[in-house]
């Protein structure tokens, strides 16, 4: 369900289209590329020391012509997916394929050094390329992240290739790392959730997936024959993670507000009384921005006898867990609760140019699952391997900028210009709901795939939502909502479609204002 | 085995060490942080248009005071851990415990902006560390990464949160991305290859591990109850995908080259003639730089009856995987032959500035994927969700400027200076290995920590390896061997130590030139 809200366009097969004006013109024929440069080649490795080269080396062992034929392609157009000649309907189901405007990687011309020709073309492509991201990120208010943050400062660094391979608090002997930053920001993290320094293990992860996928695989260490329990409205990694562990998975359903119902929580906990549990506890999900009643799912849990030994807890706090703890009402992430690990987008709230994320657990359950990897001979508790020595650069940026007041101010602003957009649309007579402790707002499917696309709004069946991040201005919403009064006329009111979706199934009725219930 | 090579150094327990210079001074006590930063909050709250506010918005939602209390630290040191006041050692076995050199993120003082102290204190913290940078690139030996780049001309793209959400085929509505980058590059590995644009799927990866991880699924997915072999000196992230998937495994013993001994792979699948097979393959194996003989892999399955429908081969080029295809003597990896995946990593041959990597599979098994997955709507055939959009547009970069002549170059270069360095090493009386295939010197450890930390060599047991990558130049390899001459003229001449260790069983009696076998 929430998948086909993150790939959420009409499925169409592959049409063929031209190659637009931003794809490479195909390579010159091999005959043509390899003018020269074998010579060339040689003579560039005359400028080495080759006396001190031991004799036993064969040069012949390098091929002589590197560059592999074109794969077949028999429709000749650049990227064509086509079968004898006939278009053949590409398997994966796509929305707009992207086969047919990519920038091909192409092979140099010998002579490409000294025109230049190849720098001109390359800084022609990534000219046009900021112009849209530029367009792009100006219109942008579907997915959850903060556009707006200036890393100027760093980008000295971007020379370097920072890897903080391994354990954060483990110094690998590879020293272009940027761990004394990573755990200055765990530490951070570990403050605003309550979890001492001696008592937490983290790592700063590339992703909310990821950061759901360790805290799911330390939850089935801890329990290996434990149950995993995620509402229908957890993100899709929760359940690709039962797949990928070959854990037993039941979806407990969800309230209209998208949050957990307990009462089914408890009906499906007492048809497994006899196994651990793994819960996933969303601080926020995916469409609707929900958050989960933390206190609510513990009780639960009591009631039905699961004591804490018997239970491990994952929040899900991709979007909210940086946010929430700044809401008075809302229920806190805390690991004075019993409570296994956070995870927290670092790409969303706080913003970064590339995904990011911060899983924090206790260190307890990282030494049990150490102790577990019996045939490794050291530490290896996160899910990569290398890892992104860049991101905890920025995160460390961010948050001694801001602090914690200035998420506060940050957050507070976002909670009020969500219920401004959620005002304007329903003084509109648009039908729409934003939750308590949330900056999601769901309303109507807009009807053309033009529209969602320009606002690059996320979409699922008939509600589509804005999330409310740092960088969506009031004046950004003015303009959204007078654009989409003015397109709905022209959807509606024309004739060509009858009304707007009914969206009481999604939202309830009373933030339905279809015809029939408004 | 080699999980202890990554983390390879004494094992010793957390000793607490005082701040360095180069991490913050504690925060202010937090009265002092609040003053006037309330008064300051509301008033910029007033800038915004509030009389736009819906009624029953209730700021109060918002706490009071964001700042969570400092966590208990009763040995007052910043970093320290310590309980009762006692030194508890941490139960992380660590090398460095980076807690106590890292950068503590502290809040801003109310009057920051005004005075600039936090910027300045931000930048004297940030050149320390570019400077630091600077000195460990300069010296860097040790491991696989080609730290020669200039990505001058995308640092302009820094500025956007760039992310390719999904599968990389299919756009989506965020409109901040980068595919038709990525796609051009997945073309260019598909083609090297030997995999028709038609017949693969793919994706950049955060690094060679995640191509791992989706090789193998993809391998379990295809084969639900297979077996999954792969020799011991296969890289770590092997054994922990089978450890997450929950798969049966099969280590099989290596030759002293550090390549997959066939003879006890067909003993191996003997025992298992009746389940499939998914099999890793190493084009490089992380310690010995051994290239695993995919020929014979597959003939020793077909010799026991294995038919190309029961089994998967994973080829792991996490480094080679990109330097074969241009030596002539190697066993080609080519998608010709009956292989299901192939991995590589960006940031070693390549050079990027943060670790990723490109997985390239069948389409068909993507498919047979994506049908398994019924319960999601859509695709979701990557590891990862997020996915960082700046990678492939390094990738795109450093291929189009190289070109697969540009990269046999260098490959030719690697070749020659790794066999120079094994030329020196032992005419300098220092046992040493090279594989024929191979840039990856294997010599005796280093008797002395700060040499192989200077180096950044990684290490396991008695050996150490240096990997020469395009960055490494004749002028390092001389400095580093005559450092290492001059001292080991200290470590074994003046009598603190016998004599050099006998390398003889991990690099085989001809390579070890101790007092035995010299």
């Amino acid at each position: 369900m929430i998948e086909s809200f993150l790939f959420g366009f009409p499925r169409t097969t592959f049409t063929k289209q031209p190659s637009t004006s931003g794809s490479a013109s195909p390579p010159p024929p091999p005959s043509k590329q390899m003018a020269g440069s074998i010579d060339m080649m040689l003579r560039d490795l005359n400028l080495e020391k080759v006396e001190s080269l031991p004799e036993d080396f064969d040069p012949t062992t390098v091929i002589k012509d590197p560059v592999p034929p074109i794969a077949h392609d028999s429709s000749g157009l650049n990227g064509g997916h086509s079968v004898n000649g006939k278009e053949k309907p590409r398997e994966i189901v796509l929305g707009r394929n992207v086969h047919t405007s990519c920038h091909e990687v192409t092979e140099p011309d010998a002579d490409d050094d000294v025109t230049g020709e190849r720098e001109a073309y390359m800084a022609s492509v990534l000219a046009r390329y900021r112009k849209s991201l530029l367009e792009r990120t100006k219109h942008h208010l579907g997915y959850p992240y903060n556009l707006d943050f200036d890393y100027g400062a760093l980008s000295q660094l971007q020379h370097f290739s920072i890897n903080n391979l391994g354990d954060p608090f483990i110094e690998s002997n590879y020293g272009v790392h940027s761990r004394q930053f990573e755990v200055g920001v765990l530490d951070w993290f570990a403050r605003l959730w309550e979890l001492e320094k001696n008592e937490y293990w983290g790592y700063i992860t590339n992703c909310g997936t990821e950061g759901n996928l360790h805290g799911i695989l330390v939850g089935r260490e801890v329990f290996p024959d434990g149950i995993l329990y995620a509402s229908h409205e957890s993100h899709y990694s929760i359940f690709k993670a039962a797949r990928m562990y070959r854990m037993d998975c039941e979806k407990v359903n969800t309230l209209i507000s998208g949050e957990i119902d307990c009462e089914d929580f408890k009906a499906k906990l007492r048809l497994h009384k006899d196994k651990p549990a793994i819960i996933n506890v969303n601080i926020g999900t995916t469409v609707k921005g929900a958050v989960d009643d933390l206190d609510l799912v513990i009780k639960t849990l009591e009631e039905i006898g699961f004591t804490h030994d018997r239970f491990y807890i994952h929040c899900d706090g991709a979007l909210f867990g940086l946010m929430m703890p700044f809401v008075k009402l809302a229920p806190k992430v805390s690991f004075k609760k019993p409570i296994g690990s956070v995870s927290v987008s670092g790409h969303k709230f706080v913003g970064c140019p590339m995904p990011c994320g911060v899983q924090i657990t206790r260190l307890e359950h990282i030494n049990a699952l150490s102790r577990n990897v019996e045939y490794l001979a050291s530490r290896d508790a996160t899910i990569m391997g290398s890892r992104n020595g860049h991101a905890p650069l920025f995160l460390w940026y961010t948050l001694n900028r801001k602090g914690y007041r200035g998420f506060q101010k940050e957050v507070q602003k976002c909670l009020r210009n969500a219920h401004y957009l959620k005002g304007r649309l329903t003084s509109a007579g648009i039908g729409a709901m934003l939750n308590e402790l949330s900056s999601t707002v769901v309303f109507e499917r807009p009807q053309d795939e033009e529209f969602t696309r320009k606002w690059q709004l996320a979409c699922q069946g008939n509600i589509a939502h804005v999330v409310v991040m740092p960088n969506i201005t009031i004046d950004k919403l003015d303009d959204f909502v007078n654009e989409l009064i003015e397109k709905r006329a022209v959807w509606y009111e024309t004739g060509k479609l009858q009304s707007p979706p009914c969206i009481a199934s999604e939202l309830g009725n009373s933030n339905c204002l279809c015809v029939l219930h408004k």
